[in-house]
């Protein structure tokens, strides 16, 4: 069989390189990828929300569509939540047994600080004390609802910050977000940890408050040793080396949770790799040095992700696949050659071994994973053939 | 009184650098500035729309909203309208007729475009002929309310554009653009203009149909006479020099609107000059020169701004007010000075003649020009001493 | 042998898809690259010029280098020139001579008009007569060497602009160059081509004359039929779609030239494909599908590199093979199955057929066109197994 | 006369809001702006380097110009020094004596750590052990050099980075870094700082061993109570709130020194306040806010600029009022009605407040202190009037 020549041919040549299939293989099986709740539900962007048929429409039904792309994915165990998206007409009971029917685990939960009228000028960073308030009492509520269910990652994202020069007082608002992240933060249980998400721009268009990994590094270091830092890839300027921010924060023991999507201009929200597969392959590779060669640095994945014309489930699968894709190339990184050409000065040569791992067709590789795993080999392929979206077409209208 | 001892001052200072500052008064009172309808209603980001009390609800009270305006700054005296937003509930007759009373004109008219299940994919550009007539219909029904109601501009902005590499042929959406534009300007009186907006990005987040003013000229060059590039600040790359986009376009009289808003990152749609207003200087300074020295080049201008944070009818005030400074500001230009220095290539003379007439203090000057218009001096100050906010907020509610 | 195994298994994989894989080897053989002469000599960033052994030192090592990259290549037969640069000390004749014996053409001829004080204002669209003169004086120069070293392309770059606000007048500039313009056109003979460059910026700060494809595009047309536009991959503003405006331009018949390079931030001239392979194999796709399918557009193709950490050679021959490879690439896109998942609006299937090719190792498929082109299957490695880096570097000490 | 009169009145306005007219002209005269030796020399771009009749040739000829950039504005009484370009033909001694004469004080002294071939792949950074050792030397004589001519500060910039992906190892880089410069921490005297300099690309152009200011933050603290963050404008992404960073640092009391200039794209290197005027007026009403009103956060400030097309001594001359005139600006802001409109949410009457100071013309202001000060009114008018540059233009030929 061709695949299996594929295979074989693959191995003989990593095995050329020093490389370990075996180890290989044994570490994209255990690669664990969040899928957001929110991925599944009708979305937009500011000028229209399109209305998918089978969009999920409540907790339950994105719990259906995550145990859905973990079925085909084998790979995708947990949904993370948004509070008042997922709970507000749900009980939490009724949402962790659904979750263990599906065979899902709760992930990820997300206080949801923007959705209000009163957030007009900020959450926490408010300068109104009685909105600040109301949004401590949302996060520690989340805190309790995490008791509930059985999550230890609290991730916050605050749309906070100003649209005006003179609008608030820049460092006000600092010292308003460190108390509230404080806070919090001495209300998380010992095993629970709080990840601070830092974006460049949006909702707030002239300063936010956590614009960047230094503020949020700041922040977290502030609160004690339960808070770290959460990368999204799509909240960096133009240009920026995200793959340099990610090595950092592993070697300052920082990196908590890391964000799939992918951008081209700003947030733009869209599939993980599909803009630029080397700069995924290129984080991935750092993310794989920092645990030695044969896995994947200590810290949650989870992707973040609207679809606004792909449809929902497809484009989970796809992005999942996609990031298995970046993953399986850097573990086929020759990493001792790579050393040895790095000191050497050899700037050709080091290149070259990023790349010939970066040019490696994996797909062999993880078709055969993906068997071992008793999965199809080709889970979006083997979906577009199934009756899912017919299904839940039907059944949500 | 100071006030009129500061204009003193300052018409002296002008007087000595040749200036006529009869004729730059005149000059200001001659410009004017659309309002948008949308301007007016409730808005917000992907993240959440923000009510504001007193936001208007429907045509007739975003015509009342406008009228406000022109009534405090007697210079903002037609609005713009979005056929879906404003003539869903409302009979163009009764909407010329609401707008007369107030004295108001109905200015541009925006087919909507973007408000559709069926233009995910696009509109005019869509991969489907079904949806790109659909499209055109919509522009063709937009054209017979222009002469409804007597406006003679049509504008254009398409959200069109796709998401990924490989989802649509680049190619064939420009030829599908260009075809259906030609259609609609051959539709058009020969007392009316078509006026084509270009966006670097979204709500297409990989490739936008008209990414920038050179696809905008080609494709307006394309379908006659009556077709124009309309420039938004906002929708540009960083680091554009958009006054220089802006001058080649009166060079080329392919200038047909100006849609005032600022960004500092993306499309921001914030106030005008709110950001850098040395820039907005700059692009009147470019707009004076065209004209020869004491007016505006011959083209529509008007403000495209969503006020998220801010309360609308006030914000609107204070972007006019910002156009008018800047527009003030370009008027103090010493140009036959400016063209010496230039000529003998003196740097930092030149500029210093630029910076002079920008750091200039024109506020007593339009104080001046607005008293003779029989205006507040300061529009803003008098706008909030008023009950208009109080009184909309009760009667909206 | 592996690598025959790998390659039967492709090409049945191709022939699955329909593919053409004789065709494909085919373009790939007639796939042309032509080399600067400057990316042979030291060079650097404004901070520091390094010094690389062996670098070449005049025309003649130039050619040396140009023609040693084509022998391990067998696809880089010519070699741009810079005027002032390559000829100042060598007769016409002399240099047409070295390159015949070394089996290598002289492609572009370069007009070098930033390298004298007089150009500190500009050359074409300097406020000074004198100086306007002189630039053209120095393009008709440089037409008659392209007589005589029977050149056909004229590439025109010009450092003019300006880097502060009012420093000169932006449509007097726009006038000058499109005059300067018009006269070297003119005296083009009929079987000649003149390519203007555009560049976003530097080093002009504030604006630059030909800062888009969008005014090298108006200024061609104002010339005549032997102008067209010049695409280099680093003169773009951050967020860019590149290959959008390629497709533009063959759709507009306007494309001229390619320069290949890459970028992170600015202008960095770093090796093709190293930033983002995505991008280059996602631009190539646009020259393929503008080809119909098995070969490039008609354009000229070129590298426009300086490697200042690199080895000049090495690096060469490392870009060479990296556009080989997107190219490669691009020919394996199944182009009937992506149009009929386009005008089905399927965004995941048509955007995974993209990805299906850019996933494959083409790089069997290239060493067998290699072997059949009497070449060796990685020129990288055979070169750097050479003595030649150490032969030049002794000889140019 | 007029001036007075536009004294007085600015003077009742200022009153009016509160502010303390004595106050703010006692803070402009003891603003302290030093200059850079590098920016009186000749300079251009990676594309040539122009020539300036009377450009300094060698460290006395910077001090001579340095003096009188003082002597004209009377703030400008120090100048920073790069140890390679200022110190391989003099003795310290005979510098020290020059400055004393001229009435002028040695401030930063700027190691020079990318002018030798050695450090192609970087100075501290660098993977080869020889080439670091050889840096930290120079650090350490630039240490030494401080001693010897009384200078407090140690200003590092490192060129260090990489060009492409895999080049080196990124934490291996951050290491080599650290230790670097904890050596150089530990050898200063304890009234001696070291200021971290970060720069987001150029001229490395892959990655930059000290991106960003979190980074530059955390390589500070690692070393100890000397170290410190520079902040230099043309430094950061395109988008990037610098007044934020700004007022973070100081309230992590981190920012040690402030390199003044001006940028449309990247590290243009354009005078102060050029492209955003504003933006400048924002950076200082941050620094001022920190210092509580009516003066500077305490940091050194410093012009880092190449003049590429003005001539030097007036362009510095220039810069040197700019910044003024942005930081008088910013001390006519009305501290506590801001605080009282941030604090109700009032963003319109906020923001205004903000642009009310911006508006106003400083310039009446700016010439009574500098007649209080025994200089010109406007130093530039009196620079160029002056033979200064025509004289050194002959001697200097």
């Amino acid at each position: 069989m061709t695949d299996s020549s594929a295979l074989a041919q693959l191995s003989e040549s990593l095995d050329r390189k020093g490389l370990d299939v075996a180890a290989i293989i044994d570490a994209i099986k255990r690669q664990r990828i969040e899928t957001p709740s929110w991925g599944y539900a009708d979305s937009g962007t500011r000028f229209k929300v399109f209305h998918q048929p089978g969009a999920a429409r409540n907790v339950f039904e994105k719990l259906q569509d995550a145990a859905c792309v973990h079925r085909f994915t084998g790979v995708a165990d947990s949904m993370a939540i948004h509070v008042l998206w997922d709970f507000v007409d749900a009980k939490t009971d009724d949402v962790v047994s659904a979750a263990q029917r599906l065979g899902i685990r709760l992930g990820a939960v997300n206080p949801t600080l923007f959705e209000r009228d009163e957030y007009k000028l900020g959450s926490l960073g408010n300068p109104r004390s009685v909105v600040r308030e109301q949004a401590l009492a949302h996060c520690l509520d989340s805190v309790e609802i995490m008791r509930e269910i059985g999550s230890d990652r609290l991730s916050l994202w605050f749309a906070d910050g100003t649209n005006y020069p003179g609008q608030d007082d820049l460092i006000g608002r600092k010292h308003r977000m460190a108390e509230g992240l404080k806070e919090i933060h001495d209300c998380l249980d010992d095993d629970m940890e709080m990840l601070l998400e830092y974006k460049f721009f949006e909702p707030a268009f002239y300063s936010t408050d956590v614009p960047d990994w230094g503020t949020a590094y700041i922040l977290a270091k502030g609160c004690g040793p339960k808070a770290k830092v959460l990368v999204d890839l799509g909240h960096h300027p133009q240009g920026t080396n995200i793959e340099q921010i990610v090595a950092l924060l592993t070697d300052e023991a920082m990196l908590g949770v890391f964000h799939f999507n992918s951008r081209k201009y700003a947030d733009d929200d869209l599939a993980a790799g599909s803009m630029s597969p080397y700069e995924l392959f290129l984080i991935f590779n750092e993310l794989v040095a920092a645990a030695g060669g044969y896995g994947l640095y200590d810290a949650a994945y989870m992707i973040d992700q609207s679809h606004n014309v792909k449809p929902k489930v497809e484009a989970m699968i796809q992005s999942v696949m996609s990031i298995q894709q970046a993953y399986a190339k850097a573990l086929c990184v020759n990493r001792p050659a790579l050393r040895e050409a790095q000191l050497a000065g050899e700037v050709v040569a080091a290149e070259e071994i990023l790349k010939d791992a970066f040019e490696t067709d994996v797909r062999p590789l993880l078709a055969a994973t993906r068997e071992e795993m008793d999965l199809a080999p080709d889970p979006l392929a083997c979906y577009r053939a199934s009756v899912y979206q017919q299904k839940v077409a039907d059944e949500r209208s």
